[in-house]
């Protein structure tokens, strides 16, 4: 896949040719009744707003709904001043849309920037170090299903918090199952190892697969499903889990070892009050629910801090980041070296 | 079943000859050395604790462990004294130990007063009431099988919260429905009426199946099952309607259904922080949780109210009630007549 | 009284031609200078803004200001476009603003849809059951007081919540009577009935009646009363209770019986937190409590779903509502029968 | 009023001749059966337990109920060892029990070393200086009411926690009034005087008025009365108020007069969570919260550091403290002259 | 200082000739592609916007950025109209940008209405009551020292809370110490004073000292400090203590005794969820946190009753006010003389 | 330093000779005034209750206070029965009181099981990986002093919670540092690694170097002192590297860098109600938080599941465990391979 251009990046006076996807419509009309249309643009890497596409030029936006992919050509442009001041395409020829049937989608909206492979070489070498066949085969369930995992890779972690890109979950997966694995390593004392690291890595590699019927991938962005609002995506992973079981036909664990994995599923937010309907029992859950949070979190905060827009005028100290507790980040003045 | 004595309404010198269950066993040891055993018997209409069984007589308790059924000869007797003194059993001769096979545990756990036909008779009857043929076989799935019937006619409603007695869950079910159908029709406007009565009665009635795997009855009492700990009796709700649908074979219903019962069951106790991993989205699911509960608030009320133990020394105000979020309750000293 | 055109249901082109209430009235002024007009008309059924009046019909507004009565000939027009597209009355003629004294205001704001006098007759007919001679006079000494009954049938059950509507305190209080009753009768058991019907319907009639002094219906719309920010209603209803009492002279009950009425006024919004001073102490004060909660609960669930404008783009799942703590609403796609 | 002896301060061996107060009585039966007395007696002073009153000598204690004033003659003696060794009183005769008209009980409970008048002088002298005559005579409906005032002075401010004295509301409402003065005054600019120092005295005076309805002393000690319970003494002050003006007949002040001073009552605990029905909405009302807080929090703070058992073996850290939210307090080893 | 004109009291048509701060600039463009500015004008009494500066006189505010002085030339005028009506100053002649070195920075920001001089005046007299020469010396390392006093005399008491105005740090700071005094004195009872009266007066004097360092007074407005972000201004001022400590080389006093003025300050937000690290442990601490607590929110009572803006109407119930948390206020319609 | 006999594990029967700890002494008399001395006894691998000492053999325990080291000669024992039967140590001869100054405390208090060499190896190793000389310096004004790493290595991790054992803060602090830079390096992207790898393991290094001065290690066991509970450890931790910075005389690093590696320490608790005055307003200080959390969560599980009382009966479920926010774990029955 070629890396899209980066929009934020380019110059005034840039000339832009790319395909991107209408991230937004929005048609307006002005106090003498003509119409106009501002649309948002974007790729994998980024979007902009383009400037108002007025009245004499509005069949230039025809058939560019939310979630088309267009040809645009035109330039790089500034609108506002000061503190607002914000870039802009500026449209210097009609837009083409393109048949939907000839692009994909995962080019145009917001995507990891790691190798897709590389993870999931990652992903199937961590599995692959679970010893017990028996959680060995049911972490393989999900993860030998080519259909699933062609899903699962595009799947977002989120749809507008933590890893909310294409490969997000894969990426939030791979981190989860890193550092669960390495906080089991780390406990571990003269009186052994405190966890069952099969388990552990089971449970993290499974933690989030309910996210798969949870989270939709439109041209339109990502999005809830109405499961995953119903069912919420934690439920629907000890569902499905429960599922792929049943459909074996085959006995493949005990009922008291499927539970034990659901178990993992259900408790890893932690506590009731963030979803879980039941709190870690088992110290494989604990840690599994601490590597979740410290990916998560972490994630949020590099997310946040390549955020230029939440430090008004090369300020230190942001604005409030909402997704992270409305706290304030800081970027500071110096280094160590 | 033959209504089994009140021990507690016994007035001191009063005669036992009763089956009775041990609900707990206390081995002690006098300073000198010397055992001597404490036991507290009850069945179905409450609970006493014997008077010590002294060591020359310990072997009158031999074989009777928690959970024992015996047929204990005594008299009723006092201990303590002023705002401590309490009823005892004072043993006159060896406890007999019954054969477990053939006793009925039923008869000599807490157990609901009511004609437990007559509750049945209820439940039928709201499910019969069900309009939609699809509905009325997902609510059959459950109701229609014997052995769940069975199962679910012994289950508390809680292990020590509101119904927390044999026939408890049954109880609860019936109210619940009986509530929700109230609430649904007194909501109706000319604008014609808010809710699916069938989903509201549907959903009540299967909204907490969940209990029969999540609590177990034992001789020793109600306790929460490892399931009943590990995934809770919420999602087992779900999981167990899933597998029920599963083990058909066939379609009842549509996936989409399927959800929308399992979301009535999921979102019963109505905040995250009170174990539904999600909130109700429709208004079924709503009703069914505010009737669920005006069941349970009641219920713990009735049976705060009916324990004499928490006005001590006659006062007009308890102490502090656990069950009803440490409120003090008011029997009133007036009427209205 | 007639019933006021659904001005949302009138389709585009429409003629209007109507009594409507100047609901809010917003003085612009453009760029250079010219002054302009937007209102926004309603009556019971729904309200809708104006196309702007610009500075050459502004003399069409005159007199026009927030809370009028005025007589509006126009056509339904649309403004806006995609997801932001919303009807509006594009006025043709001069306003003409009505004689205040000669409209009824209730048939210009808000208002439930259910025959008022069918509502009352639920009403008379719960308290009509009232056993106790003194707790039925009670009761008495507001709803046998037709100046009260006049005020009360006005009230809303609200100002920007549940049943903020003309009317909607009466359809409340029937409402979680009838709710109340059948909770203290789904609750008995062979020991007896939990409840005193008679206080729980006594007090399910009483509990919001400070609502009548804490609410004003304006021309200008709902709001609350000084005396409704300053004491709140759940403590003005006590204080309306204690008045009515002491200004019989007579004695027509103990203080005793006084208090355990008050006591369910002010206990019903269940805890501190949600403003009640105390929190319910007896099993009736608690069933009140559930009813009150289900009643204004489903009813917001009720105008919430009626609410289009929660759906954007027709989707399953809503925006978040504010009066449901924020909660998604499911809109489901499929029927049960 | 003779100061009554500080039963904690004698010596072991000291003599005891002393009228006090059976605080507690405890009717035990050692193993064989033989019954025996532990009483808890007391004064204004404090209280400490007898040494048992073993069956030889039952008689002693005959009549000698909870709550009896009785005249007990012995020693001080130890018992325990080590960190919970404690003082006991080792009776030697029997007790006598006193006719209860002959005693005054208040010298018999918890009471503040205060004077009574100097008390009162303040607190007479702070609504002397009220300017607003009708105000005045508000505050006069209490105040210059002999009959509530025997009651105001002998009532605790609280029965458990702050003030929990005879007197000790007496000593709070001056301490309260005495800090919002100073607060109001404090607060003074150039602009003017933010508060009308008249309401801040007079809701200063009344803002614990309902705790004379909703507080009992009894030869028992201090408890909380049903309508205490049941209406709160916030709420009970409020209606109190409303009583008091509705008796005059004539007209002391407008209604919206009385609803401001009412709102200083039903505001002085400032949230909801705390109590208040509603949250201060003058500055008055604010000030007087926050004086309230003032004197209840630092009272606590001197009396849990005047009881010196919360610092264990001498510790500078005591245990947790109850009454300040489970903290702990600390008695530094140093000064600073 | 001259006192600054208060622009708000300004009559429409009254001449502005005065020199004003650039509270904010607003570079913006018409739809035609036109360059407008709007700018806020303010000074230590209040601020006002201006109206557009329109293309053609454009360079009537070159240089007049946010934070610079400029003379204004204008007239008050009115834009808007009804409800949303407000005044603003309509320039008539080109700004002049000032010397920054000419001008004193104080007199343009908002700034307390008290004279300096004597709240210095009122907290040396309050500082030199205190009889330990030890604590006198402790306080007099802050407030002996001149470049200190210079820093804290202008820093706000926060930057958009209480006391948000130059010199609103010393004005708070009196103001609790003259509060925490009181209050120590009204709880002396006749077994002495509870707490210790130098201690209060000298913690209550140091404990915002933190904020000269976490506050920072910039022609832009009044900021928050990268390290009042990081550390905070409670943790500042313990850390500044330990340093004036540190740099004096000679031992002015006992660690114990440091440690004991670093609790004053590091608990006097009372609680770890408003930010101190640890809760009250000492009387003084408790008192300090109360006079606090009493000074911030009684003065930001005043601030809001101040601010017409937020009684829409001339409403008798004010606005939501965010400072009170959300509280709604209350300006009566009546006096009590 | 020889492992400690582990007296749990010892067998009725088995006789004791053994240097222990007196962790408790309880002097107590019988009925008739006779008294006894029970005792509890152990080391760094537990403790036992002893038989008590009866009046004849009293001398036997002479001068064996709490905290002494003594020389016990008995066998183990058990006494009750049941469930609550538990091991003691039955004495055969006098208790012979150790030295103080010939015993090492720390081999008879609980203890890690690890080697401490080992551990501060690898503690020595992270902090040898730091880049910059500036940062291992900072972090060395602790380390490479040999005083500071005497009582750090000796320091529990807390006095009753995670890591409460001697040598507990030097595991935990291991722990974080190692979990801290695998989180860093597992969230490395494409786009370069989010933390500054050398602050990472800098502040996990110093985040709890307060707790040297917080927690005390005396003969009685671990405790907090006056400055922990008065000032915390957290800003302790701040006061202490201000200290040592002040110290040096010479410039080790900038104002700012101080200032962040501060920040870290006083963020670690992540958020305000947990006791860190300020959140996190790096990634560093995010990812220590979560590491943080992760060692002190886990080591409680582990030290929970070691603990068989909380299996009552065997049970698969464990009672409410308080160091886990009173959940209950599981034990599983089955295994995975």
């Amino acid at each position: 896949m070629p890396i899209p251009v980066h929009l934020a990046r380019l110059s005034v006076g840039h000339r832009v040719q790319n395909e991107l996807r209408v991230v937004s419509r929005d048609n307006r009309r002005t106090r003498d009744g003509k119409p106009f249309v501002l649309l948002t643009l974007g790729n994998a890497n980024g979007e902009l707003p383009t400037a108002p596409i007025w009245s004499e030029n509005l069949t230039w936006a025809d058939g560019a709904e939310r979630g088309c992919i267009v040809q645009a050509i035109g330039e790089i442009d500034m609108f506002g001043e000061g503190v607002r001041q914000r870039k802009q395409i500026k449209l210097t020829a009609p837009l083409r849309v393109m048949d939907p049937s000839l692009v994909r989608l995962e080019e145009f909206l917001p995507r990891i920037a790691d190798d897709v492979e590389q993870l999931w070489g990652s992903l199937d070498k961590l599995r692959g170090e679970i010893q017990s066949p028996t959680l060995r085969s049911v972490v393989g369930l999900f993860f030998d299903d080519d259909v699933f995992r062609e899903v699962f890779e595009r799947t977002p972690g989120s749809t507008r918090g933590h890893h909310a890109k294409v490969g997000g979950l894969l990426r939030h997966v791979v981190e989860v199952t890193a550092i669960a694995r390495s906080i089991a390593r780390v406990m571990r004392s003269p009186s052994g190892a405190p966890a069952n690291a099969d388990l552990v890595v089971a449970g993290a590699l499974l933690h989030d697969v309910g996210k798969v019927e949870a989270y939709s991938v439109l041209p339109t962005g990502f999005d809830t499903t109405p499961c995953g609002h119903l069912i919420g995506h934690i439920v629907l992973g000890a569902l499905m889990l429960e599922r792929r079981v049943a459909a074996l036909g085959a006995t493949l664990c005990s009922n008291e070892q499927l539970m034990e994995v659901q178990h993992l599923i259900l408790a890893h937010h932690g506590s009731l009050e963030f979803g879980s309907p039941v709190r870690p029992m088992t110290i494989e859950a604990e840690i599994i629910h601490w590597a979740d949070e410290s990916s998560a979190k972490a994630s949020s905060f590099v997310d946040a801090m390549a955020d230029e827009s939440i430090f008004l005028d090369g300020s230190e100290i942001s604005e409030r980041v909402w997704m992270l507790d409305n706290r304030r980040l800081w970027q500071k003045g110096h280094d160590w070296n």
